[in-house]
């Protein structure tokens, strides 16, 4: 069975292995205090070319986004995504078991646009009864989006000047950031992330790691108690070493971009392979889920040589579908699949 | 620096490490869903001699305090503890982050007596406002307890006989359960923890895996919508795997027993090294934490060579210390301390 | 100035407040268990045609749904309700604040339909990932709703069946639950209510008490602990008397519904005259609640002579408006208005 | 049966009844936003003197304790308070409800002493692993106490003083806090809990009122969105004007103190008249509380005559009880129990 079911579905990358096989047995301080989680944060600084961030190692993605919404918000307020946000609909409520309500926007193949939070905000700050409701204190986007998308740099100016505007920070879920930041469409480097953005993460689960998120304060805004905080959440690890040394890995030599460049080229051309035998589009994305349309027979037919996900059922004789390439992707599989399709 | 400071200072077993190795690219579904996740939890389950237990894996040992606690307590329901108890301590208010009290007894060398338990239950209902205050619903023991003890069989039976009396689930922490099995002072196996607890968990983080504890409810009793709530306060990880393999790894051939032995006979010989040397034991632990008093001159010498940690300042000529062995403590750096003391 | 601004502007009905006058002095014991409160709730089973309901007081409308949803919701379920319900708009996020999402579907005129709330909960159910998401647990509605209209006793029955099918409370705001009982639109029973809620509230606070709602859980399903649940939340009164009293009043000669009915006649009179005045409505409401258009002269002009809420800015040249009547509203100031439309 | 149960055992004081009387149909607007709870402010102003003050009014006691220290604490931090706390014993675990633990400190007839608190705090940020602990935010103390007991002006200096120099808000629960300030053994003006203390409340519900708190901030520190978290809570009055009419009674011609003097001079007589008999006292309470023992025979024959509550079981022949005065205490009833003691 040809495997595009997700960027999750192998384990590690080999390089990334082999740092924890080669640093086994070495014994360090617990709770990330030892030296390869700092090595990991300053390789981290260097890639996102800023000295003064504040880099925290999570788990995983449900995680780290809890941690960052739920820390960063005030009682009082809630974190305005898109309809279609993971943290709206498959997160099982996290954020809301902390507390927080997530005010949502409509969405537009994932994105949410500066002009609709803009408008959402006038018109909270106009309603005479504003303070019978939750104040919108965060904006919650993904890049890339659940649907593959990806912001340009004008759209995420745009959201940033608007939060700006109303002193709220702007949050970057990056479970797949790699794969955005070498796509051919995006016109958004990480230097525009850093300072667009207040906090983001930088994804490692899904691009190479066992396990593993590094979250990233860049305007000095690590909350207080921060630490304490996430012991709190459960989500401190005693063998902090176990992320920290899988992110030193994958900011060594630049794997962590080439992995994900090898993830991209798959994707384009099993895109290209799509639309060559005719398939639909359900959406043009740019980046590593590729959604297509297919009919009944197709879907079943595919079912049998390669697992991939149903997404969306259109209508009687159209699934929307989701194949996923990733670091893991082996071109054999690839060719594949294309010549199968 | 010979290293004593704590059970959670290397990394995995090599054996683990090697399953997470050989394992590797295969493809597998995410979420703990895969065939190596189940084989895990089915030797698990012969390892408890019981085919009906419902098993369950976590990342660390606060993580699975706190969802056991949350997960199982009513809302009006609070947690009943030792003093000492890790829960009341070290874990950041976890316990009330998620709604509930610590309810606390007073606690002789880390362990709380079925009589103590029983006079509180008896003093709560006969108070005519209990409605007013938290209801003990749960009872939570750590073994081996913080300082290295043990809860011998009748100790254990009588808990159990108070916490069903009362139809209060008896949760058991076993971040260093295998060390506990092994030493030659207990009498409690694996199938009384079994029939007389209602959950206990199965440490990996602390016994020779990188992370990983496993839940085990032995009365068909784990809540319901455990899988959404685990996923609501962000501890599932989206690769499972990581931790199923682990477990797998160290409930094959015994390898859990085998290196909590390995541990335990080398941290009876540290005591006995101790002893011999004149040393004053602050606990006489009978599994791999050892404590004992110091005066400042021994401190200072004993600082440059090991690296252990300082548990409290008994008075201005003597400090307890705790040593702790492990999977990883090597014989060559054992010998080398004893003969130094 | 005339006042049409809310149900809530004024103290209590005057023959609340003389029960309140005349048993002040009396001693009696606190949080709810005085004899007054005991025979209030008897005469709220008497007027609910059943024995066998558990009713409890509490203070106020958010207090009341807060501690209805969260006390009967599981930790892994949401509540379902309309996008215009008050507790998804103007309750804060208190129920989120619980920990609980608040699930939305789409709605007309305040109202949710039963094939809509089947349809969500077949496409849940039917969604292999459903695990990751919030489990839809109770129903909300607000009858009258919040736009002041009312369900039909077909529509409930639809809503329940669902609810039913799905094992799933179905939970109705009263707030203004008089006012909706004696509309001449309303083919719904206080019995009919009893029979396909599972719990829903008697509201006070809105006719003709100084604060107070009555809950009533109508299938023995009142949660285990509700008064420790209560107590936990700051929402017992240690003087209890002061709702049961109020509520002792309201349910004795019929009061709560002779002054229900009071308000509905003015509130008819006042939309008869709107409509004689050719005024258009922005909602036919059949309760105390009024919605008209405006243009900005009319706002202007009538804003100098009474008070009333805008309720949305539809255009450049069109104003909705709300007017509402209530025990309190007297029959010179609706003349008055009228006469000045 | 003479009344001595509680202060909360009637209703109103009847000036307090005749504001709500008289203001009864004045159409006024919701939330607390009337021009009573305006006055009403700016009286408990005067009376505190000084007209920086913050004041907010509250429902009930748990409630105004839960609000203050829920909303004042970060997350990560906990409120300390003496083991015998309201909100440590009495409050169903409001306050761990709310996510925060409550650290105790040993006491003395209800009190925690400076010197307590500050080798508190010393051993706190000593420890290496604090941040693995609840950070102490917060200092609640109850004044009286649950024993009537009063802090002396060096005593709560002192705590203001470590409290400062922690950076940590010290809370005063005032439930009782009129009968603390006539008290003749009481050297604590209000002003000086008003300059010593950043946030307290004014006991209304046990000193007068049907219901009702004032929470007083004197630093010009009410929490960002205090109105909102209110609502939040289920905590905010639609009819605000019923506490608002009831403290501007409360505060004007001295009625506050009036009633409390008068409960003083009762407890006072009372305390004389036990001790005359022979009685010994359980604690030396200069407040509305008395406390004294008993023996059984005693315990029968005072409770066929008057109401109290048993405090504690102290052995087999001596039961500690409650009595308690306030402003309804009548001055027959007072005597009638002397002359039977």
């Amino acid at each position: 069975m040809l495997s595009f079911l997700s960027d999750y579905t192998e384990g590690a990358h080999p390089k990334v292995l082999q740092k924890l096989n080669e640093l086994n047995m070495i014994s360090l301080p617990g709770y990330g205090e030892d030296e390869y989680c700092l090595e990991a944060k300053n390789k981290i600084k260097k890639f996102c070319g800023r000295d003064d961030l504040q880099v925290q190692f999570l788990t995983g993605g449900t995680q780290t986004n809890l941690i960052a919404i739920s820390t960063m918000l005030k009682r009082y307020e809630a974190v305005v995504a898109a309809d279609t946000a993971h943290i709206n609909v498959h997160e099982a409520g996290a954020i809301e078991y902390s507390g927080h309500k997530v005010l949502t926007l409509p969405s537009k193949n994932g994105k949410v646009s500066g002009q609709a939070l803009e408008e959402y905000m006038e018109r909270f700050y106009a309603d005479d009864t504003h303070e019978h409701m939750c104040f919108p204190g965060m904006l919650y986007i993904s890049h890339p989006t659940e649907l593959g998308t990806l912001y340009t740099k004008a759209e995420l100016k745009k959201l940033s000047e608007v939060c700006r505007k109303y002193d709220m920070p702007l949050y970057m879920d990056g479970a797949r950031l790699g794969y955005g930041l070498v796509s051919p469409e995006s016109d958004l480097s990480i230097k525009d992330i850093v300072e667009l953005c207040d906090v983001f993460y930088i994804g490692g689960t899904k691009v190479g790691a066992l396990c593993g998120e590094a979250l990233v304060f860049t305007k000095n805004n690590m909350p207080r108690g921060f630490v304490t905080m996430t012991k709190q959440q459960g989500a401190m690890l005693a063998k902090g070493r176990l992320v920290g040394m899988q992110f030193d890995a994958l900011f060594t030599d630049n794997l962590y971009l080439d992995i994900s460049r090898h993830a991209i080229k798959c994707a384009m051309e099993l895109k290209e392979g799509f639309l060559q035998k005719g398939y639909t589009l359900y959406i043009d994305s740019p980046t590593n889920q590729q959604f297509v349309i297919l009919n009944p027979e197709q879907l079943e037919r595919l079912s049998k040589i390669a697992s991939f996900s149903v997404w969306e059922k259109i209508d009687r004789g159209h699934i929307a579908v989701r194949f996923v390439t990733s670091w893991a992707t082996s071109e054999e599989d690839l060719h594949e699949l294309i010549s199968k399709l």
